[in-house]
């Protein structure tokens, strides 16, 4: 086998086959295949695509390019969850203690935030001493003992995937489905959870601009999973507004809590909700959604899914008074950013709000960036909500880096209209 | 700027400026873009192609990423060949003393072969003490004075274009019009020429498999060579079976040199007087391509064409016994492939044909490969000739290198109908 053979069968339309598959991407993982073939490879693949059996090979070979999780010996129902990169998404932070709460094991390994969107990781370091980097076999045992727990992927996880993925970034590369599909399912096939829900974002500050675009990716993923005999539902949700009201580490972190309490805002506890039923759903203790729906709800009113957040916080280190004392966080100082004219508004550009909140110091410019937990920014008006002048429509939490620039930004995310809006949060559902 | 933005650029099917095309070509060149990017934008391009004016600055970026051929100081008028590619072409070495001893500057950079085409430094290194490594000075100063040079191309001309090429040679990014086009037209302005001749080989053993592919081929280089000032004229000729008869190092002298005194193959002379008459009318000899012709042919009765032969070979230090007594051109053992069938010869194809010449030794199968001069493959039959079974199909020169397997490749070359067929050399001309 060759690799300019294969470079040209893909450019030219043919499929490849597994053996073909395994030889690439296991020829690249180990050095062999150099980075000017693969780039060209991939650019061939952006513009012909690849069929089911291509991208399940494909994703099975990146699991099997470094180690994978055997969650087999927790008893159980095991579950994960990923979403394809927000602005304002702490969805995890309350899915994750919300579902562990009742018993189902909530197994996620999560990553940090580059640019306009923020990382699970982050948003847990915010509190003080909360450790991320628990070992498999710690991680393995905390989700025994306790349902759950949230890492950062390992090093020695899908060496494949890191190595073509920083590739793809640099080579313009990065939007191909058949790519992004096997990417994204081969960690969480190596991770090895027997559920898996993927929440899809759709919109501005998002991966995929459309719906269709998000249908394509979401069928993809739904075919590995059903190829790999895993549970798993996409769910496609609106990004053109942030998620929720606050946006920034510290903030996020505050939010979920109130989330946990029963006090969150509503797009953020429904998308939580219904994440959530699915996996009740899946794991059999519920056989439909409205029933699910109302069991996630009652672990809400009872306090449990807030017991089980601190639970985890405990269990990997971190100061649970914050989560009790919310008010504990330190914050920047708050600027006000008032609407300088009169309508519903129609659109809040996640990607601005997502850079502003950047620009304060809440994300990463770029690997090296060093993150400041306690700027971001507060929404104080939603999209569909009408606005008279001068109202306030958000809050900043700055300290003295990039205020002009983040405000301005911010201020530019807005769009006005004279009509009544109605918005969407769950736009499809793939199952 | 920023190489990713260029490939993203290109990939969405965006045209390039000429700022942004030098900063692509030169950043390559001075190794400050990695091969990785490179063959991404490659492949971007192979899918998307590039317009009349991005072709242009990229032949230009090309050329002035190495030294120039200045010419200027040169009287009269200088002229250029450049063949994409066949099996059996020794044109160059019947053609530049054919239209040199008219006194036209004949000016030539030629390469070395590869796989199943041959090179013409290599053919000319079959004629003993033959030196194809002037300087740039010296090759000047020749053309200045006998009004003939052929050289090899110096490491200092278009630096890009010999890492473009080698990066294009793995990625699978070879086929491409643009990329074609420019290498070869960057190569041919760099040396320097007034006037360019440019024969597009279609068939199975050429780069253009069609008419219609070379015909883009032809106007992407007519357009380059419009814009940059310089007469160019591409002649499409029919690979559809080898050039003459005979292919392989020595035995394409002696055939050149029979062609010069006027009793070559009938195709051979016939594209000598073809393409020689573009160039006498381009340099203002005559003003009719008729007139021309009949002046290239009185050149071949009235001796001069071989003398000027004759005259580069001495002056670039070759034996010119061996030009005066083919005989003396050491040759291999010959060996008689037979017709298995009766019937009209319907094609003869020039890949196996150049491919059972290569693996005989006539050829290299890698850069490193040694050429054996003496063997190769005469055809007693062309395409469109009535064979009875058992009549001589060719003649193979063989030494002890893989004679069985060349002699089956070579016998598997022949297609034969029961139906007369006519041949056509020259398809096309764009002028």
């Amino acid at each position: 086998m060759n690799v300019l053979d294969l470079i040209i069968k893909k450019r030219d339309g043919y499929s490849l086959t597994k053996t073909e598959i395994d030889y690439l991407i296991n020829g690249y993982a180990n050095g062999e295949i150099p980075d000017y073939q693969m780039s060209a490879f991939l650019m061939a693949t952006y513009f012909k695509g690849m069929n089911k059996d291509e991208i399940f090979a494909l994703t099975m070979a990146m699991e099997n390019s470094g180690k994978t999780v055997d969650l087999s010996q927790i008893k159980g129902f095991k579950v994960d969850k990923h979403s394809t990169g927000g602005v304002g998404d702490k969805t995890t932070l309350v899915l994750a203690p919300l579902v562990a709460s009742l018993g189902i094991k909530f197994a996620k390994m999560s990553g940090r935030g580059l640019g306009h969107t923020g990382g699970t990781l982050d948003k847990l370091e915010s509190i003080r001493d909360f450790n991320v980097n628990l070992s498999i076999s710690e991680f393995i045992d905390q989700v025994e003992n306790i349902n759950i727990a949230i890492i950062g992927q390992t090093k020695e996880i899908n060496v494949a995937d890191k190595k073509l993925y920083a590739l793809r970034d640099v080579t313009g590369t990065v939007p191909s489905i058949p790519l992004i599909a096997s990417s994204i399912m081969s960690k969480k096939l190596a991770a090895g959870a027997d559920a898996i829900i993927l929440d899809v974002k759709v919109g501005s500050g998002a991966f995929m601009p459309n719906v269709e675009e998000a249908l394509k990716l979401a069928s993809a993923m739904k075919d590995i999973g059903t190829m790999a005999n895993k549970k798993v539902t996409c769910v496609l949700t609106n990004m053109d507004e942030p998620l929720g009201l606050a946006i920034g580490n510290s903030l996020e972190v505050i939010e979920a809590i109130n989330t946990l309490n029963g006090r969150g805002p509503k797009d953020l506890t429904e998308l939580c909700l219904t994440l959530g039923s699915y996996l009740v759903v899946d794991a059999g203790l519920e056989t439909s959604l409205e029933e699910a729906r109302k069991t996630l709800l009652e672990q809400i009113r009872n306090g449990r899914a807030l017991a089980k957040f601190v639970e985890l916080v405990k269990a990997q280190g971190g100061n649970v008074d914050y989560i009790h004392h919310p008010e504990l966080f330190d914050l920047g100082e708050v600027i006000e950013l008032k609407a300088e004219t009169s309508g519903y508004i129609s659109r809040i550009d996640s990607y601005k709000v997502g850079h502003a909140s950047m620009l304060l110091g809440a994300g990463r410019e770029n690997l090296d960036s060093e993150i400041d937990y306690s700027v971001g920014i507060v929404l104080n008006k939603k999209v569909g909500d009408y606005v008279n002048c001068g109202d306030v429509l958000a809050y900043l939490y700055v300290n003295d880096k990039n205020v002009d620039e983040a405000y301005n930004m911010l201020k530019e995310a807005y769009t006005y209209t004279d009509k009544e809006i109605t918005t969407k949060l769950i736009l499809d559902v793939v199952r």
